[in-house]
């Protein structure tokens, strides 16, 4: 009886087993001794995790594109197959010592999302596709979120291709020689909307004790780098009251950034990460001090207010210290909403499976922050164990992974009707 | 009726001009493109200087010796010549980038002040030496004051002779290579006083506009490393109030810190001047900061009791910051203070000539500093320009230092009789 039902048209079900058990496959490529993965984009390792993907995408009777910059797209016909497809995806490469979750949770969710449907022979109207991006990491080449640049037309393809790694293989080449320089051209055709399912990489799903993260966008970023110059001396003969200790002043500014996000708390943070003194020498006073300011807000204003605010502090510190100061604008990336309907689908499917949800801004960049420039995007964060990621140490548990998928299946199946 | 007078006995002058030359012609050796001096301890180019310098000791009959250490003594002979010397010196060694005076300036003082008797057919009771110190600056090898650590016993001759450079060539092997292995053993004999004449390494002569410091004494010195351990965390998805960010607690522990120590001045300075931040990135939450703590004071209870501050200091700020905080001890060097006849000699001798003068601390430490362990030590600071040395740019005046040469000639007669 129940055999013949699933025969006809049942109700998918996301298997966690199996989901688990391909991240397991899926970590064997480039794992390391600490528990992670090291698998840079387009090494051999990365070559082995795609072909792996193809492999597993084919058994479950996909059919799989490659195109110009690598991206691997797995589609899966629809009733109507000229409508344009759901896609979901992310991408299968590391950071040097990275985890088994980034990226790949996002493109394993979405194989899981086609063998559910295929278990119970479900079919869309709309195709579905799962992407696997190419170099999202940007641990290798000189910048993150290659592939997907390239479809979105953020970036045009020959400077893509050009980019070097610090050898100087570029990924036009490395492309080549691992196989997966594809002829289909990147981007240009119609995607109704694109999904990503992804760890938060940070702890707060964990504190709130919530399963599914409803991402409403991605921080918009400012970096800057401060140069502040004193003047070196003797650190025995050299009185207090006359030296132009570069890293006192430093030292101050960072005490006073760091205040006044803390008023800014929950959603806007501010890191200073690297602060290089000179001449970095016991018994001298510091001549020197380079730190770096790395700002995120979900608001464009509060933005633009911190980076106000903070220039503000270092010029009276710079002159209340008798040192002079230069604050430099490195990067700027403006904060990105994510679709209002992908983000009320995605409330709607967690509440009607009953797993504990909330809104969240993600603090890190994702493949979803720029296909969300061209269609309608949202994304689903699941929990990471202490918010730890990028590091070997990342872990999830097989049951955040398969709600996150079964949440990604309801709304994948929303969108192709 | 001059020259008679002169050939017979008269007072001994130094004279301004020979003196600076001979300071130019000794920058030769070694001298950098940026008007300094680069001549580390025991290489050919400390080799050329000393022998510059025995050219110019036999030049003005002065009895030349090596010891095993490669302590260079040039003696005048006294009336009375079995009675102790009194000795002035210093060292010929540099830094890597150095200046034309730190250090020169104590040998060729003393070397102006026996040619000056010469020229004044003078002759003392007891006889006078000019010692040139081996490997003061510390700059090669493992620590300073090498040559008079092992003169005054401090410093084992063999210790002395194994310390390696950071390609493993010793102390001895250089010694032996550039045939300044001499055969005296090191130390051993009664000396009656010891004098030095030096660049005051710091602003304080110039901002007062004296051109003499009565050294009272040196600075004790207390040097720890305080090392913060927090946590990693990525810098745009890590909430402000869940970080355990290390370089923010080790910024607060500085800043309060620089603070106590500005309730000292003027005379105790703290310095921190080595800053390691990890993993030093921009957009990581730095997990560990290290950073060096240089105490000095001319007071030891002063520095025991900012010990003990610094400490509760660091505690409080880790406890605080919820970040966990090692304080460890590197090095105490106690206060020194200076033979209080040789201070009263120096002081009268500026005072008769109308020179102007106030006392001063050493900040910084100097082969006379090990000497006043075993006899009567008194040091003579001049001013250098704006209070650079350890640098290129280290400047002096003629007159300043020919009146420096004076006080010190002054002294040396009254103490040899």
């Amino acid at each position: 009886m129940i055999n013949l039902w699933r025969v006809t048209m049942s109700v998918p079900q996301v298997d966690e087993k199996r989901l688990w058990d391909s991240h397991l496959e899926m970590a064997k490529i480039g794992a390391t001794s600490g528990g992670g993965v090291g698998r840079l984009a387009l090494t051999d390792l990365d070559r082995d995790a795609r072909n792996l993907f193809i492999t597993w995408a084919k058994s479950a009777e996909l059919s799989v594109k490659v195109d110009q910059m690598g991206n691997i797209f797995a589609r899966r016909k629809g009733k109507k197959p000229n409508l344009p497809p759901v896609m979901t995806g992310s991408h299968l490469d590391t950071q040097p010592l990275g985890g088994r979750f980034d990226g790949a949770y996002g493109v394993l969710a979405g194989l899981e999302v086609m063998r559910a449907m295929n278990d119970a022979s479900f079919v869309t109207n709309a195709p579905l596709e799962v992407v696997v991006w190419t170099d999202e990491e940007g641990a290798r080449f000189a910048a993150g979120c290659m592939g997907v640049s390239v479809f979105t037309g953020e970036k045009k393809l020959e400077d893509a291709l050009a980019c070097q790694d610090i050898q100087g293989a570029s990924i036009g080449e490395e492309l080549k020689r691992i196989g997966f320089n594809g002829s289909q051209s990147c981007g240009g055709y119609p995607v109704r909307a694109y999904f990503e399912a992804h760890i938060e990489q940070g702890p707060i799903l964990e504190n709130e004790e919530k399963t599914i993260g409803i991402v409403k966008g991605a921080q918009g970023q400012r970096c800057f780098r401060v140069h502040v110059v004193g003047d070196e001396g003797h650190a025995g003969t050299l009185p207090m009251d006359q030296r132009k200790d570069a890293f006192q002043a430093a030292a101050r500014m960072a005490v006073a950034i760091d205040q006044l996000a803390f008023n800014l708390i929950p959603k806007s943070v501010i890191t200073i990460g690297a602060v290089n003194v000179l001449p970095n020498s016991r018994n001298t006073v510091p001549g020197g001090t380079v730190f770096s300011i790395d700002s995120r807000s979900p608001n464009d204003k509060v933005l633009s207010d911190l980076e106000l605010s903070m220039r503000q502090i270092c010029r009276d510190i710079a002159k209340d210290r008798n040192v002079s100061m230069r604050f430099e604008s490195i990067s700027y990336t403006p904060p990105i909403e994510f679709d209002e309907k992908c983000i009320s689908e995605i409330e709607m499917a967690a509440r009607n499976r009953q797993i504990g949800y909330m809104n969240i801004y993600s603090g890190a960049g994702h493949d979803a922050c720029h296909m969300s420039t061209i269609v309608p995007t949202g994304m689903i964060f699941v929990p990471c164990k202490d918010g730890v990621s990028h590091n070997e140490r990342e872990s999830a548990e097989p049951k955040d992974l398969a709600e996150g998928c079964s949440v990604l299946l309801d709304v994948m199946t929303s969108f192709a009707g």
